[in-house]
């Protein structure tokens, strides 16, 4: 029998996201989707793409319209998608995980346990502290068995997905020194959300190129909380955002230092060791990756190369910002959660 | 059982997005990729978007490798795709013709039954005439009879897709002048094909637009000749392409001129009348269409507006060039021939 | 001695392209930047660009700070530019006016002299009516005797302006049809202006187009009402403007009706006429116009085709929408009331 | 009376930038364009924004006609500007340096002193090695001096000149480590020049981003030796460039470690000690530089953070490739050379 979803949050590009990748999942039914500043729209009224052409029998999730929320319309439902703004999912979850209903949150609210660090960082307090222990973090690759059994879902960051996935098996097996890590990234404009601001118009963004939030982004704690965590020692980074004039898409240069000199080779068989099994990580050698290929895509792609001379490892990975970054390690998480293939409706 | 399939000059755009949508095709296995230029490579060598993530048992296609043609290679096939600049097609169709297999060419070498026109338009003459009768034009919202049966498809343009389906209709019920008709196109770079050109680098052509092959583009005759013939009166246009800075898509802006005052209802009526059973044809009524929204599928929207000031009907068309414009339409056909549900593998 | 200049409006993109041409204007001094939203900022606060390196004696315009306008701050000017939002100019321009000062009004308040058609297409009344017959339409190339004397310039709309300068020869010389005349025009996202707005953002507006405003943009009065004027004849139009992902330039592609038949030679001819001695406009024969060649500059460009099959004459111009299709036409208008040579500062 | 220039190589996009900023200085005359694959034709043939609008006396340069290089051409002149790829220049300078002529070389061929560095990296042998301790490396904020009185100038590198201005104050007054420096720079594709190639194509190149010659680009050498040299100390760096879909602009992040706690003051401080003078150098503090704001200009923005948390200085330089990295200071060179006030058609 199929699983019922609703979509928290559904009017915004990670909701939209989730739509698309949902839309033919053989697992689920879509029940509702709600969006409180766009209640009462067609679903293609915000986003025509969904339309569909039949004028008879509607297929497809275009015809569906966006509602209010209101916990009585997902008590039927088994799981609910929260893809909102920092701050909001906060007030959400309670009373969902009350009702037994399986959660994955999309935002920042549930992913840093430590609560002052978040006031740092999302600049505001939190509203549901008491919950922060029941979150899971999804990060499939590192934490699939908590996730197998998990009520809730802290989805990681996009950047955050980026930096992590080639970095921990390297920390993993002691390898490269914790404190010595800079993440250079750069991120196409749809990792910032709708926005109605001249700073993220078409004139004030193409043929630009900026760094933003430098070293006080609010991934930088969530990249360090996971490291140290899965990585078995404390780390610190420093970590440097850019925007640039691409839709979609994250490219993470990442570099490192060798606790003793490496070769290509043996950082391959490290990969190799931890990602053998992961159907969406693809390893590229020395070959640098490009944004190009993975958009559209749950893949992250992972490129290294050994700088001897200047005692340096170099790390590149690629994802789109919008699937491995948001919904579609999200769909990736319900996969495992409900016990389906975990690449289900993902390849 | 599936049907097998080869595609010749499977290395170029048309190509690989012909192997996009046949990947997961639940009706048909790829057999054979041809393209001599490339022979000896994988495919994901050219294109890295389709490399498997999985080290042991490989999925998807990226692993297949590029071959050189040879005929003896496709006698087991039950259709063949060519996928190659114009003029090399005809090289192929005779002996494949030969051999009973089913062809699907998305070039434009038997599209025109008219050989001088053929030369006036594509400068080199005609080495397969003979076969012009055999060509059935796949334009399945208009042909699908003959396309049911056919042996040989030539696939139709991609600025005359976005072009016929909004005017057919009001030709055939003879609502508008059939010489007075003014297409204004505009396409995504992409549609030029892999180009080694100064005149197609990044540079050359992003933050611009330019208007080429004004009044002479090979497509010119193409619109004219299907207009005459499934529109049921002798039509002439003027054809205008221009190159804009985004990688797919084509918008068509199209002035044509009502015989007598035409309401917006009416058009509406007459489109439903043709298109009502079309699955890829969306009727948008006044709301100009985008070309975001058929990005990467293979709908084609159409919008248009009565302007009785100056007894005028504006239409608007936008599909995605490699989809709808080429390998969509393609499978579409396929799906067609093969008595496969129609949108297989497109929806 | 120098003039002195004030600009009204300055804070907008038309404003800081005026400051780019004024900056080094030999005749000119700037004396105020009037922006109410932004007064008590610096320009290099909004426009980094403006910033000078020099930290001990400043050039330049970048240390100028936005102020609120009052009418007695402009006293001593000469001339006063207004680049604002339309419904706006009409609070400023009477007072300045009567207060003798020479004013140049970049939107679209006086350039109809008609307050019906400007109440239905800007969809608001006009508020200084008895205003308009003081205006002199600023298009230099058809006008400069009375630009000359002017006291109050209404500087044409961008659009506008792309479409007049190839029609009016023709039209003036009683070669086309006066009522068969189609625009069909590209506009880079700058022509919106400073849009805080999701539907300008990156995301929504990169790798795609559409049709806006089909058949009532408030520019299709203004070039009727112009082609009337001086091509001396009653003409009607169809206008299309398209937005497309570029930040400046337009593009127009028109299709006009030769009352006989015409020779690119003798097309050549009628240009040449009346534009041999304009500094601004360059003529291109059969070879189409590319946005690249004009941006940053004040020129228009101007290509043309006779289609003999279809009885058309097919034209193509394109301008950078913020020079000759605003600030940098504003200019000349001023070169031209002030007696300094047309191109200061403009080539 | 003007100082007479050639330049060969000049219908690349070096030299068609150097014309843009010649042709209306007001202290020289451009006499030869040299340009052997494009001999015969016009400027505004390969670039047509030079055309001039002007049909009786022609201004500009648009006139002037690419012609075949021979030394007996330049012999009246007082300035050779070379824009050639790496390995062409070496086979002009001696003639040219025994003639007697300044020489400013935009091109690698005289940067590193060092051959076996030079054949490492640009992969073949120098032709003209006897010539390099002639060469005075062109970079006006370190080495105005030496380049007054040079014959013969190297003109930096594009990444060579965003990484330089910012680290080196820095290193010369020992506040960081010499062999910690991490190099993560964008580039506009136009900094590849003139390239005919599928991968330079826009269809290949928008929204992508990719990192290329990790580790191994030609201007690691020269960043190193220069750092060395004027920065007093040895320097190793990691150094890796990335492609960008942007025509044109550098920017430069850098990841520095003081060698004590160091504050954003300090660094300030330090700046204005070496740039306060520096026309072109605009210090930015945290704010982080934009390529928008540099673009079409010869200016450099730095913008620094101390970031205490992870013991790092994070330095960011933009740079408008074509000009600062390019032409601009090769003219600010050339401005120097003939006592020319340094700002001199660049401001």
């Amino acid at each position: 029998m199929k699983k019922n979803i609703s979509i928290i949050g559904a009017s915004g590009y990670s909701g939209a996201e989730l739509l698309s990748l949902l839309v033919h999942h053989p697992g689920v039914t879509v029940t509702h989707l709600f969006a409180n500043s766009s209640a009462g729209k067609r679903v293609d009224e915000l986003y025509p793409k969904f339309r569909s052409a039949d004028v008879r029998h509607l297929r497809g999730v275009g015809h569906l319209i966006y509602e209010e929320y209101s916990l009585d319309k997902v008590l039927n439902d088994d799981l609910i998608f929260l893809a909102l703004p920092s701050g909001e999912a906060m007030n959400y979850v309670p009373a969902l995980f009350k009702a037994g209903k399986k959660i994955i949150d999309l935002g920042g609210d549930f992913r840093l346990q430590d609560t002052s660090l978040y006031q740092t960082y999302y600049k505001h307090e939190h509203q549901a502290a008491s919950y922060l222990s029941k979150a899971v973090y999804g990060l499939p690759e590192w934490n699939i068995r908590e996730i197998k059994t998990a009520q809730l879902i802290a989805n990681p960051g996009c950047y955050v997905t980026s930096a992590l996935l080639p970095i921990l098996p390297l920390l993993k097996e002691k390898l490269i020194q914790p404190n010595d890590i800079i993440i250079s990234s750069l991120s196409g404009v749809s990792g910032a959300g709708k926005k109605s601001s001249v700073d993220f118009s078409f004139t004030e963004l193409n043929e630009t190129v900026k760094a933003y939030k430098v070293g006080n982004h609010q991934h930088t704690p969530e990249i360090e909380t996971v490291l140290s965590r899965f990585g078995g020692e404390p780390s610190t980074i420093t970590f440097v955002p850019h925007l640039i004039p691409i839709s979609r898409g994250i490219y993470s240069s990442m570099y490192v230092v060798p606790k003793q000199p490496l070769t290509n080779e043996q950082i391959e068989a490290v990969f190799k060791k931890y990602y053998s099994d992961a159907p969406f990580v693809r390893l590229l050698g020395n070959t640098p990756p490009e944004i190009a290929h993975v958009q559209h895509s749950n893949y992250i792609d992972i490129g290294w190369k050994v700088y001897e001379r200047n005692n340096q490892l170099i790390l590149h990975s690629v994802i789109d910002n919008l699937v491995k970054g948001a919904a579609g390690q999200a769909v990736q998480n319900m996969n495992i959660m409900f016990g389906f293939d975990e690449t289900l409706s993902l390849i």
